[in-house]
């Protein structure tokens, strides 16, 4: 693949705040005249948001954590092929809402067994990486206490608990330093307007 | 997996007569009293049922051959997980109508640089082989001539072509000939009654 635009991942644990600061990071370099696209996984292309829909409706239990992941690695392959990579070929900046460090961590913490499948499986059919990968860090109780005014979110951490929020920030931490040249890791704890002036000045060096 | 069972497969060309051998073991096997089921590839499972609904809905080229390969490796793993291994393991032989060999033929020949990742990926996310492969031969000149009678199959003649056929016929009997012992080559070309007692005496040694 030719890459002539910048490849950019958002990712934390939930209540971080990721998703605004993607969305704001698009608005911010939008108004500075760049050629940017927002999306978001798993999903992004409409194939993928099918496959998406199937993985996600009905009984939790029907797909075996095997199968959901090959379903996310189609969707993933799907937004990739559709928008992903053409994107990148024109030459835009294409700023994703979770990728495939989002699945390294949950299918790993849910199977620890799995770790490695994950691993094979995307060297094998999806092969790449973000250029960089915005890590908007915080901990799990700061973000527990922003999500009380989401209550979405406020039952997803009903769901997974304080311990597996805390593992996930872990793990994401160990992927950071894993990949130094890739990540840049954000302190997400402030306000929404700070967080975002720091994101800004985190991947400015790498900006075309 | 304990296998307690036998994994039987049907593989050929189109219009050899497989599907309808199959059906025809199954019945033959279960009027000795054998404890059998009978299941199809892609589908046999509800969940492989509605991806292989999504893969063949709407345009053929919505998805590519990559993530085509992702889906179907998705409803196999489905398959194994809620019909052949709960099967088996409760000591049923179970019959199906294609396996992974079709799925490296016609990967294979459509784009030929995929086959290696069709193996690999089959290594990764399945993993199991049939006991048994039963594949009804025939020469796609004789498979066309009998399918006059029936549309549906014609027509997919004319879509992919005698070429095509031919190479898929080299292409089983090339899968057989790597894999002796796990492949029962049955001459297809006679009536249905005489090639069904010719499968019946090729399994015979191996049945429990």
């Amino acid at each position: 693949m030719t890459r002539k635009g910048l490849f950019l991942s958002f990712e934390g644990i939930d209540g971080s705040g990721k998703s605004t600061q993607a969305r704001r990071l698009y608005e911010t370099l939008s108004g500075e005249g760049r050629d940017c696209i927002l999306t978001r996984e798993p999903g992004g292309s409409p194939g993928a948001e099918e496959i998406r829909a199937l993985v996600l409706q009905g009984d939790p239990d029907r797909w075996s954590a095997e199968t959901e992941m090959l379903l996310f690695t189609a969707a993933r392959r799907d937004h990739i092929e559709r928008v992903i990579t053409p994107a990148l070929e024109a030459g835009q900046i294409v700023i994703c809402d979770r990728f495939a460090d989002s699945t390294r961590l949950y299918q790993g913490l849910s199977r620890g067994d799995l770790r490695e499948k994950v691993d094979a499986l995307h060297d094998l059919m999806i092969g790449i990486e973000p250029d960089l990968t915005v890590l908007i860090d915080m901990s799990p109780t700061d973000a527990l206490a922003r999500a009380h005014a989401r209550r979405g979110i406020e039952m997803r951490f009903e769901d997974f608990g304080l311990d597996l929020q805390e593992a996930m920030r872990a793990g994401f931490l160990g992927l950071a330093a894993d990949a130094p040249g890739r990540f840049r890791v954000v302190d997400g704890a402030a306000d929404e307007e700070t967080v975002a002036t720091r994101v800004r000045e985190a991947i400015a060096p790498d900006l075309p």
